[in-house]
């Protein structure tokens, strides 16, 4: 298991100190929930968020992506026929002249069409930024209309499968650095899913729609999935059956060994080449020591359209409580390797290679601040350091001076926005915020050329000359 | 002049020592422009984004701010009425079922609705976000319709212009720590400006559209001004006449006392209130140190409808180069007191007083840009430490063991992804992305046991036993 360095492993140690403990019941449930699907994110949440990316951008960085960013919406017509089924859910703009648009549904699209319109033929980059689906929203799964994404891919073309199996190892880092429990990548190749239809008798008109009936499967059993397959989508009942002989299978190298040797799987050249290079992945991923968490899952579409080889989908496991309570938090982070989507923006179809991931932000966000919760954990969501305080009236104008000199020192410091505020009351205000210091300023220390300095835990006071103060706080801050 | 703090100094110092040269020609222009009038943000670009971002989170977590975060759109309802004639410039949501919604147009807004929602009476927040305006784009002045807002809010019933004066303290921080050259606030009130429109004699009815020509005064003459006032908005010329006797004033805490004696305006109950608060405010504003960099100017305006108190705007003062060139990049920053927003959005029409301001990050982002382009400042866009790189043919195997070694302890690292890269072309991609350490392995080092650390800076190599890189490695970057 990675162990990051320690200046990470410290702060994410001191906030989610609670989490190591074995997970017991996760209850996924919000409040703030609007009537259009969105939320806002309170102080305590941000909080929460903030760690989380910071985890996620520390493991991009780690991995020598730059960072890009795109605007919220693109032009309506970049994201057409991208997302096959689900464009239905991408929300548009009202016309209200110029170019019609719509919010981006994913930071991927956006990517492609950054590498064709500026002919970058390769790029290793990360982006951090929300996206937006008109689907019903679910609270219990951590689902809303507005979320926020967090992207790792790698465009050019290389040598096959070693930024593949660099996207899983970074899948890997992650999911274990913000210790969520256990977990499983699921791992499939669209080349193996075409094969497989094809030698199964399915005709290639119908190959987007039972592939999104297939990516039904973790949500819904195989007996459904085979009526919606013949009832819904007019599929002969014996082709169905020979697609649920493939797609109950899921297991390691010895499954894709099995594959290769499958009478029929072996007799198409697609599914071939998949299984060649999934071999190759599972080679890179034991030299990286997570081989056993990845599982090849022949159940495993994914929906969009533009994956062309391997995709892979990161589910946490479920403890035997979970289960009990059939809570789902489904997959945590996906992706895939989408070789012609940067192609469909180029003038003259120039492709670029790309390989990536998306970390499922909201869902682990709503399993931690559940965590956080239920272990009754006080998040500060202030910084501040100094609290600036007088046991005296008429003093405002002494404060103001002080915290400015503290401020400009580079010193988070407060003061209360009242001309006479009592002594208790500024006590309690850093009591109540976790501010560790203060700095009591009176008639007395100010005849003395003194600052009074309180520690807050340990309530002891001393005397400080007032031109060392800055020194002796940046001293005692240091040393905390 | 704001310190800061050594660590913010230093980085800030690295990536911008360039700037510390007195600034010279400030040319903004723009490449990469999309026809919907946003654009994307290139890594060398995101490099610099985030260097302000940090600097502007850093001096609002400095001041004790919490950090919220809300939808990117809001029900359309929550938005009319509060931006007076820009309003038109709202970006609406198609109409694809549901609740109407438009785009935020900034922070303000859906912070005062979060406040009312929650019944919250007391906060002081900070929110780094992107808003939607339906403007003509200005390439020229670093105008984009999508563009980012840093904002600081304090609100809450406190003592009078304590808040505010904290306000323009952060803002004069910022604008220093930045080191934009030299700038001035602008300051002026609400009731100022409605007390002197009342006593010149324009009717109420028309205070909005004479407040929206008065603040055009920054980018057109006073004579321009005044014939939209008569000629397209009806005002009678003696009206405008003494209008423009009030507005074409500005100055220090003298220009406040003698408003206090003026004839007409001390006959004007809100203006004299006004004219009191500002008088505190400079006492404050003094104490701060800052009270040089403030201007009470009678021309500042400010067009949205929210404002109910004092008002501010920050601008750079032209150099005589750019003064020659008649290059304006605008307002920096801005904000004020809006004392009834919240009660807007709260069923008993509760208030929150709220004061605040909002960092104009687009303009400054535009500002360095160019300063760093001119200046031929090359700029790192990942943070890689090591190089995993091997001279012979067949060590992929090697190399990814390696690097996921070093990936596991925390080490930014890269490798090519190519089963058998030339050694040079793999020293070279050091030199080039500035990568400072590269560790070598081969057949002889295999054998051996060690590895080659090499620095690319003196091109030196020791041999380490394999045993002991990572801890080297780190000795190694700690020094650095």
């Amino acid at each position: 298991m990675p162990s990051f360095g320690l200046r990470h492993r410290r702060a994410w140690a001191s906030l989610f100190s609670q989490l190591l403990r074995p997970s017991g019941l996760v209850c996924i449930r919000e409040v703030h929930f609007h009537s259009q699907g969105t939320r806002d994110l309170s102080p305590q949440q941000m909080v929460i968020r903030e760690k989380i990316l910071d985890m996620v951008v520390g493991c991009f960085k780690r991995h020598g992506a730059k960072r890009l960013d795109t605007p919220a919406f693109e032009l309506k017509e970049m994201l057409t026929e991208k997302y096959g089924e689900d464009s239905g859910l991408i929300y548009d703009l009202k016309d209200q002249g110029g170019e019609l648009l719509s919010l981006r549904y994913d930071l991927t699209v956006p990517f492609a069409r950054y590498l064709a319109m500026n002919k970058v033929k390769r790029m290793k980059r990360y982006h951090v930024g929300k996206v937006w689906r008109r689907e019903s929203p679910t609270i219990v799964q951590g689902r809303y209309r507005e979320f926020c994404q967090c992207d790792f891919d790698i465009a050019g073309q290389f040598d096959p499968m070693i930024p593949d199996a660099e996207c899983l190892k970074i899948m890997c880092e992650i999911l274990s650095g913000l210790q969520l429990g256990d977990f499983l990548i699921k791992v499939n190749d669209r080349r193996i899913l075409d094969g497989m239809l094809a030698v199964c008798g399915v005709p290639e008109s119908k190959f987007h729609a039972i592939c999104s009936s297939i990516d039904k499967l973790d949500k819904i059993s195989w007996n459904d999935v085979r009526h919606e397959m013949v009832a819904r989508k007019g599929l002969a009942p014996e082709v169905a059956d020979r697609i649920g002989d493939y797609v109950q299978c899921h297991g390691g190298v010895s499954l894709i060994e099995e594959m290769l040797q499958d009478s029929r799987l072996s007799q198409n050249k697609q599914a071939l080449e998949g299984l060649g290079d999934l071999k190759l992945l599972f080679e890179y991923l034991t030299l990286f020591g997570i081989a056993e968490k990845i599982s090849f899952d022949l159940s495993l579409a994914r929906g969009l359209d533009y994956y062309t080889g391997v995709i892979y989908e990161a589910v946490l496991l479920q403890t035997p409580a979970q289960a009990e309570e059939s809570l789902n938090v489904g997959s945590v982070a996906a992706g895939g390797r989408y070789d012609g989507l940067v192609g469909m923006f180029d003038p003259k179809g120039h492709k670029v290679p790309c390989v990536g991931l998306s970390i499922g932000v909201e869902r682990i966000f709503a399993i931690l601040e559940q965590r956080i919760k239920t272990s009754g954990q006080k998040i500060r969501t202030t910084e501040t350091q100094v609290f600036v305080a007088t046991p005296q009236k008429n003093f405002l104008h002494e404060r103001l001076k002080l915290i400015s000199e503290l401020w400009d020192a580079g010193i988070k410091a407060e003061l209360l926005y009242k001309n006479n505020p009592k002594l208790l009351t500024q006590l309690h205000y850093c009591e109540h915020m976790g501010i560790p210091l203060v700095v009591i300023i009176g008639e007395q220390e100010l005849k003395e050329g003194v600052i009074k300095l309180r520690s807050v835990a340990s309530r002891e006071e001393v005397a400080i000359k007032r031109e060392n103060l800055v020194a002796e706080i940046q001293k005692r801050l240091s040393e905390s």
